[in-house]
């Protein structure tokens, strides 16, 4: 099998001019690539008690139920506003331009109860540092943080210091 | 373990009035709903040879790349308009009010692979028709369509009656 690198397409100039695009998509468009991703992230917990898998919408559900199933534990999504059916807390965070608004349900997370969050890629940290608020404001305690992509130019782990934070594929660029 | 259809929640009037909302995510959010709802979904792609897993933005991925990762298969993201990096295809289908674009990559089906399609929920079914046009515009065969719930009153089954396809729960109703 090949390195879980070579999975990766890397397209210059998307979705605008200056930024190269880390594109998931080709990872799961490959049967080993897919499996090896999941696997490769979910070794990052070994060792690592926890209760739940939290992942955002959308690239988040695809490696956070995976692993969940694997390692037997609930899924709780994070979504956009708006797309939850029960009672909810909510975040409203900044992006580059304007604001971005997350939501989970409120009987989600149980006080005391420790939390994995599971994403695809790690940018600014802002989405991640979202839901580390929502999560920690429901009384959770987020015991690990876990991407298959960090690009580390773009320094979110300066904005998550605090969280114990582990990449399967660092770029050093933005 | 209790039958899958306790682990589903449902939600009068969401999002509007009349409508009974089947909520997925209280399935998710316990361990072992959610392992029985993957593997009961499973269960219906038994005998079937299949190449590829397709699934919808956002909830197709919730049980699509699980399948996919279990039976070591490729997973193929249907998106929204605008979100896939590389050349795509697109469909726009009507929905109960305005339309919907959604997209594959050009590349992610080859022509005579043979697809199953993953999804949550079958309601109208006019997104997994929009799904089934671009996978066979691709030149990709649907072998299998697999939902979890299907709300059999919305008659979706009358659009995709050419197709093998099978729901875990079905609700009378709408």
């Amino acid at each position: 099998m090949k390195p879980i690198e070579e999975y990766v397409t890397s397209i210059p100039d998307f979705p605008e001019e200056g930024i190269i695009f880390r594109d998931v998509t080709s990872v799961l468009q490959d049967a080993d690539g897919l499996h090896l991703a999941v696997d490769l992230m979910q070794e990052k917990l070994e060792g690592i008690d926890f209760d739940v898998v939290v992942g955002p919408e959308s690239r988040g559900f695809i490696f956070g139920v995976p692993i969940a199933y694997n390692l037997r534990k609930p899924f709780i999504p994070v979504r956009k506003k708006g797309k939850l059916p029960r009672e909810t807390v909510s975040i409203e965070y900044e992006l580059e331009y304007g604001t971005a608004s997350i939501e989970m349900h409120r009987d989600s997370i149980k006080p005391g109860e420790k939390v994995v969050i599971i994403d695809d890629l790690m940018a600014t940290g802002g989405t991640t540092e979202a839901i580390v608020k929502l999560v920690e404001g429901l009384g959770g305690e987020v015991v690990k943080i876990v991407f298959l992509m960090e690009l580390a130019g773009l320094k979110g782990r300066d904005r998550l210091g605090d969280y114990d934070l582990d990449s399967v594929i660092i770029y050093p660029g933005k």
